[in-house]
């Protein structure tokens, strides 16, 4: 192995800056002291700026699915009708969530690569008044594609249906208006963009969802929307909060801060662009709608070759972390993850390394295409 | 705020060692890696070792809670008996989980600070065969009592319900024969005597609770034993990893291996000892029955005087942290937490600072009494 460190180009977990490793060796402090609270209440101030929103926002110890559970917990009830909005292997997730904890499922599945359209979804609402709640996918990340929440808000919004958002790979990346959009429950998780670690779910909660939760009569306890709010104003959880995960979010926070929260997300599309630029001019093929492709994951056919011994190539030889396909995808695609902290110098490595590493299994390219269409596209949007 | 770091005495979380904060910061790595996996197998196998277990010990990112949440709906289903063994908070806690997911639970409720009696026990399972579980608690974070999980696994074994058993804040500190007491389903999270942040929790299921795991038709998803076992062997989970914690958890275990699983557990003997002993000295009084005190936190009444007042000048004058009652104990007791990495100057550091702040509120004490009591006992246990 390497003594210098992998380039992480996953879609999460994504790497994480020495400041934000360094706020994880902090020290250990009790959770119950006026130490925390201050830490934990400007951690949720911060991820409202984020979230573009005025509601609370959950912080749970769990990975992302963890937040996906709780938001179907804590706002339906055995047997309430919800459609789920399938656009890849993280949409199936919500709705099979929903499904094993007694919803009915209506599920409107797409093709993988395709995005959702926010007129079936109007359609579903209209031809069904009992449908309770959409559980849809912000940013899908098996596939690559971003599905636009601002229509799909304003559908949903037609109807007295609640919107479940799972926006674990776009949340801070790519613009989420929650309360402009009409988004009631949105699940945000640290690996990704916020450049954490895994282990927190960030979760909003609209008042239309907080009426839910009155009504709903799934069981609860570690999830519990009304415990964790109970204790919220006062900066606690319910339950002990992962404390060196907390010290991370507010050092990440702060870098995001820094940057800007307009900047941090608009950096995100000119990565995207370049390498989207370079994989076409690799005259390789995107997977996905080109109209609705992902700012933070980029999701390529592997026509002609095989993608996973490419990727193999990419780590040995390389030291770069590219991900394969899912399910039904393995094999058939790679996957790029530019998320979180990744500047120009990681896109323009990753497409260095990409063509070396494409060289290298035998696929013909035109050497030198990708890079030069990189730095194209990121010259256009300086 | 003092530039030296507060001395954490509360049960959990705990002091974390330098090498494991280095560990929490270190670089990023993608967790569905061969890196990933033999990292997450070499733990499992020596948490074996901590539970003196040969079943699987699964690991997931949440807090403690979250484990106990796990037990209760993976093993159970609506309308399911279950006696609840309530001797505190936390006893109080596991029971209304239960409660919570639809199970009838009997509660077997002590007065705060008893230990539970194996005799009621096994004469509550005697007069109701549809028993199904016993839900215990290991050691009461609560009230510093220690229960007799060895008499208590036998009393459930004359019967054929499984024993859950919140093992949280007693776990290596504590010796725990999961396998030889028949414990079905045992707890542990990181924050207590593994020297860790919170975020982790440590599960081991036997055969006859992945028996009822077949039987149960509790919704989960998150929790799932089966997801988890599917993926364990290879050393996987379900789902997304903390995978800074799984860093810590490897290098605290290290440090356990060195110190020994038995010598690392007699440690936390020696060290209640010496508390209990300069408690006495001091001529307070140890709330919970002595025979069962616990060797991981010592619950202290604070007759005469106010124990959160003492606690603040604790805190702020000596910068060292203890803990007070819980609930209805709310003023009314203290709590010393010695766990994980203490070592007798911590203790010392304890005591001395105890009697100074017992001195400052005016309690009257023979000053140096707790000291030469301490220093005893663990003279007599070298």
């Amino acid at each position: 192995m390497s003594a210098m460190e992998t380039l992480i180009m996953i879609p999460g977990p994504t790497h994480v800056p020495p400041r934000v490793l360094a706020a994880m060796a902090k020290p250990m402090i009790g959770h119950r002291t006026d130490e925390y609270s201050a830490m934990h209440l400007a951690c949720e101030a911060r991820l409202k700026r984020i979230f573009r929103t005025d509601n609370p926002v959950l912080i749970f110890a769990c990975s992302g699915t963890g937040g996906m559970e709780a938001a179907i917990v804590n706002t339906l009830s055995p047997g309430d009708k919800v459609l789920a909005v399938n656009c890849g292997n993280f949409g199936q997730r919500f709705g099979e969530i929903a499904r094993r904890f007694g919803a009915e499922v209506d599920e409107l599945a797409y093709t993988p690569g395709s995005s959702a359209n926010p007129d079936d979804i109007a359609a579903k609402l209209a031809a069904d008044g009992d449908i309770k709640a959409v559980l849809t996918t912000f940013n899908e990340t098996s596939t690559g594609v971003t599905n636009d929440m601002a229509a799909i808000g304003a559908a949903v919004k037609e109807h007295d249906a609640l919107l479940l958002v799972d926006a674990i790979s776009g949340m801070a990346a790519i613009e989420c208006q929650t309360d402009e959009w009409g988004l009631d429950v949105v699940v945000a998780g640290s690996q990704k963009a916020f450049m954490l670690p895994p282990g927190l779910a960030f979760v909003s909660v609209s008042d239309a969802a907080w009426s839910a939760v009155e009504r709903s009569t799934l069981p609860k306890f570690y999830w519990d929307f009304r415990a964790m709010g109970d204790r919220a104003e006062e900066g606690q959880t319910a339950y002990t909060p992962a404390v060196s995960m907390i010290f991370a979010l507010d050092t990440a926070l702060s870098i995001i801060m820094e940057e800007g929260v307009d900047a941090f997300a608009a950096r995100h599309g000119r990565m995207a662009a370049a390498v989207r630029a370079a994989i076409r001019a690799l005259e390789l093929r995107l997977f996905g709608d080109p109209a609705h492709a992902s700012n933070t994951v980029t999701a390529v056919r592997g026509d002609g070759f095989d993608p996973d011994g490419m990727r193999k190539v990419m780590s040995e030889k390389y030291n770069v972390l590219l991900s394969g396909g899912q399910k039904e995808l393995k094999g058939k695609i790679f996957r790029i993850g530019h998320m979180g902290a990744v500047t120009e110098r990681e896109i323009l490595t990753t497409i260095s390394c990409l063509e070396a590493a494409l060289t290298h299994v035998g696929v013909a390219i035109a050497r030198g295409a990708g890079l030069a269409a990189a730095i194209e596209a990121l010259a256009e949007s300086p």
